[in-house]
């Protein structure tokens, strides 16, 4: 497990957007943004049951993340990690109702589609890189 | 192959980061931001011989894209594609400024370091979605 830098955990705890990538089963990549969250170690993604990222973590862990500073996009952190656990119910539910708070300055999650389950990735750094 | 949108080939056009995702030789995932270009067709990312994502091609030439409208960061386009060539040499040389030029308003590429070779990938898009 990498540490999180001071810088790192900056940018992850303002409203950068993170470019999260992953593997496809047929081992070609996959790269969307995505909100993103930090308890100061792991870093939390929180996605939907069954979108393609969550899941290609199932069968791949791997995955690396890049987040540029709104304010000025030559400032980077570049992440490699795993997902080591995943987090679904009331959790995950309230979580992403913090980040609806967070990105979007809302008190609901405005987008949930019916049946939808939320997901968070608990992801491990295992490098991280500040430029 | 498929054809760029529209919207797909003003974000392309625009000064907007593109952020690359490959595939490292161990089966994880790579992402960094990175400027882009376009000619309508293909799209162009100007890189260093050597680099991580210029090695990682070379392996596997399968690539996706997330850009993001730096003015709207939820007017989203993802491509996936395959690098299918690659321009270095004199070619290359001019498109970084015209890089630079674009993205920062220079005549000449400022960061080159010594003995740098640049490369231009050519990637032909296999999947164009606009969110």
């Amino acid at each position: 497990m990498a540490n999180l830098t001071e810088s790192a955990r900056k940018m992850l705890e303002g409203k950068n957007f993170v470019y999260l990538a992953t593997v496809n089963p047929d081992g070609t990549p996959q790269v969307t943004p995505t909100w993103v969250d930090t308890d100061g170690k792991f870093v939390l993604v929180n996605t939907a049951i069954g979108r393609v990222k969550h899941r290609n973590v199932k069968k791949n862990p791997n995955v690396a993340l890049a987040i540029t500073d709104q304010n000025n996009p030559y400032n980077l952190v570049v992440i490699r990690g795993k997902v080591v656990d995943q987090l679904t119910g009331h959790v995950a539910d309230e979580h992403i109702d913090k980040m609806a708070k967070k990105y979007r300055g809302l008190d609901k999650y405005p987008n949930r589609s019916p049946g939808e389950q939320r997901v968070i990735l608990k992801i491990e750094p295992t490098r991280v890189i500040s430029r």
